[in-house]
């Protein structure tokens, strides 16, 4: 596997991003990826029972295991939207489908941004009118940029791998940055790929991939009504069948993929000073393990102890006695790196066991307070 | 019931608080209530799996259903300090036993502040041997007193209620204001009455009233590890059996007093600037309309959003999805009083059934990261 300094989208896709005036600042806020060819297409979706229409629209359009675009705003989360949200998903998905000249249920729609508000949606048609005519083979940073709402930064990562015979791209963008917590992945990320690979094989490796990143990531616990994760893969790298070491390879670098841009959501976490890495061994079975590194990852108490870079281990009991698990005091070691870092590493072993888990958080400091006082 | 003005220890209590010494801003810390002859004792403790020496101690010294004293410390937890902390715990049961000529068991234990520090136990030995002279009818402000941490008013409230043929008083006094979560209390509560009730029947109404106050609150979601809830009623006041209406009389004021000291904690929250009232009714059960009620009371987002004065349903009703209860968007009606106001009321009717279950919680700011990151 070798990883790109520049994201480039693979063969066969071309994307663009655009402002067409739903975030009152001017900056982007909507952005199209279009594959030259119908796409395997797989998906994870928000396990929050209240979900946005684009959520509920894509689930549909995916089930048969294709698609060819994705389109997806910035600046309005079209959630508790009503009918009105449902027909405006709608017609996202068919406006890009006319202009295209693809199938609606060809086209997936994601959604970021404020809650309850109606889709300016005639704006939106107007920008994939456009949009639909600008998308090109170099137009990947601008649709990272589209997808950001409280990000300071885009989200990008590109790799390659010689697999089945050829060189295979894997690219993905994600966006945060807060409402980040685990079961489903908390936020949007579009993975594009030219390998060929049916689509129970990428759903099976989308699945594992997830578990490890996304779903092993938390800001603030609060889950997103908005969260999806769609893969698609045009098969224009023409490889031969991905099994055995090839399969295992690309599976690789999927999950590179993947947990890269898990990261890149953690490290630019809204108000974040610090990048901890919570990894909890020594447990009797793995969902103990990621259960007790969640309850870490998720104190209030810990999370600003660390902002303040104040040692505070007592916190890190508290929260693992809080979950109820069966644990005991004096087999727990905890070894923690240096506060005063960027970069900090939590090890918790429990003496009891064999398993283990890893879950990637950031600090909580005063800056989250004030980001989420005045979002709006 | 009548509420009193100022609060007061009920008859054959004596109190004292005093500083010894452990905390280093020289705050009062040390605090011992008395009662003239052995009450009828019940509590109720944290649930955390890691326990505070002093809750080993006290579990052990109450379940008889009796006792005469309570020793409590703030300024340190006694908690993650191994066999010493247990030793600890029970020197300061049996110098207060041996000075008072009481049996140790008789005593009970309760320490507040910063976890797996050891207790300078010879500062503490000497204050008891202090204290235990100095104890009085007026002693009641400084046990309050001496019980805070990062709280910035003690919580006393005292009642009296004509009932079993007696004027009886119940006076409670709590601490918060971190470290706040439901399943059990969160911080520490002493209430004393002078009514004669049998340890079973108080055992069941402490349950009651603990469910609908102290485990109806929640601050950070963070559980303590040094929670306990005691009743000391001593029966000085020499009532007759309390049975039918009587018996609901005294109920109703006992729960009074735990509610009001619970709001009381809210209201002290670290860093609050609202006091939130969350009701959800319309739920299939009460068990539902809890979770329902916390999920939303412990969204960091809302929290934040309510600092902000920032009106976001939307807020509402991911925190509500997220638990993964089944709710039906379209019959959720939310109704929110003013954020302007310092007194928030959020109710939530699920429209679909008849329970419901009220919390209360505090808004989130920048001045709870702010004591939570320099706190040691």
């Amino acid at each position: 596997m070798k990883i790109l300094s520049k994201a480039v989208l693979p063969i066969g896709f071309k994307a663009e991003g655009i402002s067409c005036g739903i975030k009152r600042s001017g900056k982007k806020d909507l952005a199209l990826i279009y594959s030259d060819s119908v796409a395997t297409a797989v998906g994870v979706f928000t396990t929050n029972k209240i979900k946005a229409a684009p959520v509920i629209i894509t689930a549909q359009h995916i089930k048969n295991g294709r698609a060819q675009a994705i389109i997806a705003n910035s600046g309005n989360a079209n959630c508790m939207t009503k009918a009105k949200g449902l027909n405006d998903a709608k017609a996202m998905a068919s406006s890009v489908a006319k202009v295209l000249n693809i199938k609606t249920s060809d086209v997936l729609v994601a959604s970021t941004g404020i809650i309850g508000k109606p889709m300016p949606i005639d704006k939106i048609k107007t920008g994939i009118s456009y949009l639909t005519k600008k998308i090109n083979k170099n137009g990947l940073n601008n649709v990272a940029a589209a997808i950001m709402t409280t990000d300071t930064a885009p989200k990008k990562v590109s790799v390659k791998v010689a697999v089945g015979g050829k060189s295979l791209t894997i690219t993905g963008i994600a966006k945060g940055a807060g409402m980040i917590a685990p079961n489903m992945a908390t936020m949007l990320s579009f993975i594009v790929t030219d390998a060929a690979i049916p689509s129970q094989a990428l759903k099976k490796l989308l699945k594992e991939s997830v578990d490890n990143s996304f779903n092993s990531i938390t800001i603030d616990a609060c889950m997103s009504t908005n969260d999806m994760v769609l893969v698609l893969a045009n098969g224009k790298a023409r490889n031969m069948k991905l099994d055995g070491a090839d399969l295992k390879e690309f599976s690789q670098a999927l999950s590179y993929v993947f947990l890269e841009l898990a990261k890149k959501i953690v490290k630019d976490a809204e108000g974040a000073t610090k990048f901890v890495q919570i990894n909890v061994s020594g447990a009797k079975n793995d969902k103990i393990a990621k259960t007790l590194a969640f309850a870490v990852a998720n104190s209030n108490l810990l999370k600003t102890a660390i902002y303040g870079e104040n040692r505070n281990l007592g916190r890190i009991f508290a929260a693992l006695g809080q979950t109820g698990i069966n644990i005991i005091e004096d087999k727990i070691k905890v070894n923690c790196s240096s506060l005063k870092k960027k970069n900090i590493k939590i090890d918790i072993n429990l003496g009891m066991g064999k398993s283990e888990a890893t879950v990637y958080t950031s600090d909580l400091s005063e800056e989250y307070v004030r980001i989420n006082a005045r979002y709006n």
